[in-house]
């Protein structure tokens, strides 16, 4: 049976076991430094875990380093295992696993949150290898899951990486001074979701450069004008409500 | 029956039509001052059609003005007629339409667009009038049409039509931005678009507040670097990055 050992408990970790579990892929093991967060995991997902490195076992098929960017490097090169051995940062090169024989990258482009598991079907993943044979068992891997795997270049997973802060960091942001905004003058966020939701739903039918609408686009002044009244005592929001503007404008295709 | 009559032509209007038509209310006719749009929606919708606001009949039941901000009260002060008429702005005041007895505002916190209809069913829509007769008839056309009635006053409109922007808006012209940006370096925006649905059916879940992820919030200064390194030759994207990034720090709750 195919098997993974994963190093890491945080959000990734935690949504990659799922998937894993749920596929029919063995979940060899855990390792946190932190024993309660170890402990946790393991009986989260009934595996064993480990909050020593050198306890990893040797012998598992891939070896995913679900941990911060900062500390890829540092772990890679205190675990002795055979397999592949991937991290799943959407910027770092793989280069940092040059320990390795076998090494690769296994980046979802997917936003994870606590409690809540985020659907991987259909969901990309993006894998890099040097060895053409790593590629296929990383492929294999991301299939198993039921996502749809992507084959790109370093320069590209960090472009992807950048875009998918553009779509989703920032698009969550604007929700977020939308409903600090809203509540401070006692409307309620929900409102907004239908209008949301349509937003989103558009994509599947129109580009967004076609679905684009609004007063910017429109060049109606007084609309600019009345908002950026509205906006007087939020002077952080009304930096980013001008630029904003000016670009849409800028854009008009 | 219940009557209405539509003045205008546009994306507003022929959504508004068509939710009438599909849902039992009578459509007594359009105007539009450019008598080949006014002929084009009446064969679209099967309904009657003028090109003259003198010859508007005046025994509808409820007059919608779906033209532009800055001609609503020129065209209010040019139709003589009873009924309630009302416009669909979020920003105007109702006090444009002064010269009827019985006016309002009908807003439907939604975006529009050509070739496609929007759902009314759950959305919002805002109203407004000074006469509570006047309030029950306009809530009872929304009704109809299955959308959600919000009683609100002007400033709370204006606010609500100035959040309506950032999350539609500003999200939408994001998502212009990274599909320019993958397009250059040979990526299918297509990649972004579970994540993009993902970032949207967490809200159903999770405030946005608590769904906000990314290397600004990690205040990860490596990445928001290399983000930085990728826009060199994108000055107007890269103010908009380091504008965003810092609001989203600054947030942190």
């Amino acid at each position: 049976m195919f098997s993974v050992f994963i190093i890491g408990t945080g959000k990734l970790a935690k949504n990659l076991a799922n998937a894993f579990i749920n596929n029919g892929i063995e979940l060899k093991g855990v390792y946190s430094k932190t024993l309660s967060h170890a402990k946790e995991f393991s009986t989260l997902f009934n595996i064993p875990c480990v909050d020593d490195l050198a306890e990893v076992p040797s012998d598992c098929d891939v070896y995913i380093l679900a941990v911060s960017d900062q500390a890829i490097e540092e772990v890679s090169n205190q675990i002795e295992v055979n397999g592949i051995v991937v991290h799943c940062s959407g910027m770092e090169s793989i280069s940092v696993l040059n320990k390795h024989k076998q090494s690769g990258v296994f980046w979802p482009i997917q936003t994870f949150s606590n409690n809540y598991y985020a659907d991987f079907s259909n969901s990309p993943i993006c894998i890099e290898s040097n060895d053409s044979n790593d590629l296929r068992i990383l492929e294999f891997l991301s299939d198993k899951i039921g996502a749809k795997t992507i084959f790109v270049s370093e320069i590209q997973r960090q472009q992807l990486h950048l875009s998918a802060v553009l779509v989703n960091n920032f698009s969550n942001h604007l929700f977020v001074l939308a409903q600090k905004f809203l509540e401070e003058n006692d409307l309620p966020f929900e409102i907004l979701k239908p209008l949301i939701h349509e937003t989103v739903s558009k994509l599947e039918i129109l580009s967004p450069s076609l679905a684009q609408t609004g007063p910017a686009l429109r060049n109606d002044l007084g609309t600019l004008q009345k908002h950026q009244e509205l906006l007087a005592h939020h002077p952080s929001l009304l930096s980013i409500y001008k630029l904003l503007s000016e670009s849409i404008l800028q854009n008009k295709s």
